[in-house]
């Protein structure tokens, strides 16, 4: 192997490839990435077995070729590199990089040994655009689990109804649910939340398209030079939509920023309670007031003017709240909730294709 | 207790002093602040008993009074509120914090308890220009080491000769020192490093003049409304001077972000060899060159155009060499260096204020 590339496009490739390499595993060549010549461009991959991503860049190809190097030293080296043509040349296994300035030999593993994500057959295609696919991510993955121990809850669910795509993801203490364009493949994938997350970065400023191509195993996705394949999360998702609540006893429509910063607040208060605030809705006063007390420390009441139709309390985790109300960008946002046991809904009244549920806690 | 301040200013002064509260301690007190009413403004203290900051703010005082309050909480609160009055009212040990929308009760600790440092009495007093002291506490204070066995080296040693004040700190391993403006006291003390670094947080953008008064025991630093008292470290410190080499077999000079450049790359080569990296300088082919090793992952060589005199090589911990270059900021650095054991030097050719030493490892 031996080509030119520009420290630009080789700095790009690695960034996007290297996160998903591990050095810490058991199988010492998933810290690398590979590097590979594929007709007069160069290909840079790196995988954990579950994610694999491909990063396509341009070069000059004097001798095709292939080798693995460690993913952590390449990328930081040549993130240090000043800009300019950079010279791969491979010896037996040592990968000499070369600049004006910079003689490197890279110790690589051969790249025969590199495991190969299975090839995607028969599957369904179609295409999403990136803007919305992302911002709609941006609003629903946060809201799956970690918890490996329930793999279903660990996915966010792509999935079509009506015609359209909804994205949705829960771990059982609240549920984020984004309505997403038409789509005219019938879909309904599990994808796990931090492949999602690495699509996510990978997605840059999202102007692109997005390919997605499918089967019942694993999705691949396709944005410009860049591809991702992960495995899909096998089993039954919970049918959420029958949690969201249609109608509320209680409903406070009020500025966003407004109920952020009073939760912000009181959530200080709340860390003794792991989080337990409580917010009770009052309409003769016209005002949402949220409530925490710390036993050692002290306690707050903070209060927010709001639109109100019918009173009540209810007892959330603030954390919960701060994470639904940042997912949000609107002017207003609609607070609503039934008992104290059901789940509580809050909406964007401008919008209302993106809708967030919170469990609340035992008061 | 009874008061109005502003958000703002009550912000600013718990900022600058809750860092030294300390809520890890044997003593819950000192996890407090000291928040107490003197003449007509507001003192907020904070102190892990070897230094105490103290913050005076102006204040709308209608009851005198004092009180303990848990820094971290009232700091994360008071950020949190919006611009605007904040009333303060003391209601037993209970403080009762209130703006338009926000009610606080804050669970204090009497004030009595509070540890207070002993008065300075009969000591020396002097001024330095802030701007100046900030800078050359930057270039000093990251060279003290933080090996609690030989407390000397703890310290940033502040001292006059000549007539001019002098800053040096050292490890054993490095040493930086800078020589300031003229100073009409002499002074001979050592200031704990860890001190020092809060003093340059007070700083700000260090315009103001910072006055000094010291005894044998502990030293203030008054700046603005702030000041900083801690105990001062006891013992000899070494005579450094003499470990300052005057001529040099071997000379480099070259630019400094050339030289920063190259040793950044090689540094990552050099993880595995605890960050020792080989300079060479060639007389002849003018060049400066570094070379690191990793036995596992590969090995790099690094150039830059340099005036040399004299050709020679010398091993150093390319991390000292990466603080050294970072902490100055002229041009062109020069680099001189007699045998492979004896300290090397760094400075700038256009000032010859600051001077770093390197002790070099065992090639």
């Amino acid at each position: 192997m031996k080509l030119q590339v520009t420290q630009e496009n080789l700095n790009k490739a690695l960034n996007s490839v290297s996160r998903v390499a591990n050095s810490r595993g058991t199988l010492p060549i998933l810290a690398n990435v590979l590097i590979k010549t594929t007709n007069n461009r160069l290909s840079l991959a790196a995988t954990n077995l579950d994610i694999a991503i491909t990063h396509y860049i341009g070069a000059k190809v004097s001798e095709e070729g292939s080798i693995t190097v460690p993913a952590r030293l390449m990328q930081d080296f040549v993130n240090s590199l000043p800009e300019g043509v950079i010279s791969l040349d491979l010896k037996d296994s040592k990968l000499n990089v070369t600049t004006d300035k910079y003689q490197s030999v890279v110790n690589g593993i051969v790249a025969d040994d590199f495991p190969v994500m299975p090839a995607i057959s028969g599957g369904k295609k179609w295409t999403v655009d990136g803007t919305s696919f992302k911002k709609g991510l941006q609003q629903v993955v946060f809201a799956a689990s970690g918890d490996e121990t329930r793999p279903i809850l660990t996915g966010v669910l792509l999935q079509t109804s009506n015609g359209k795509l909804n994205m949705a993801a829960t771990d059982s203490y609240r549920l984020a649910e984004k309505q997403l364009s038409n789509n005219k493949e019938e879909v309904q994938i599990l994808v796990p939340a931090s492949a999602m997350q690495d699509l996510l970065r990978i997605l840059g400023d999202g102007e692109d398209n997005i390919q997605v191509t499918h089967d019942d195993q694993q999705v691949l996705f396709q944005v410009g030079d860049i591809e991702l394949v992960t495995r899909l999360v096998d089993g039954k998702y919970p049918d959420y939509k029958k949690l969201i609540p249609e109608k509320f006893a209680t409903e406070a429509r009020l500025k966003r920023t407004d109920l952020l910063n009073v939760t912000k607040v009181s959530s200080l208060f709340a860390r003794e309670s792991a989080g337990s605030v409580t917010i009770e809705v009052d309409s003769k006063t016209k005002q949402l007031s949220i409530r925490s007390v710390a036993s050692q420390l002290g306690e707050n009441t903070a209060t927010a003017e709001a639109k109100i139709t019918g009173s009540g309390s209810i007892t959330l985790n603030s954390r919960y709240l701060l994470d639904a109300l940042n997912a949000m960008d609107g002017e207003e946002v609609v607070f609503g909730f039934n008992g104290k046991l059901e789940p509580t809904l809050l909406f964007d009244p401008a919008v209302e294709d993106y809708k967030h549920i919170i469990m609340p806690l035992k008061s």
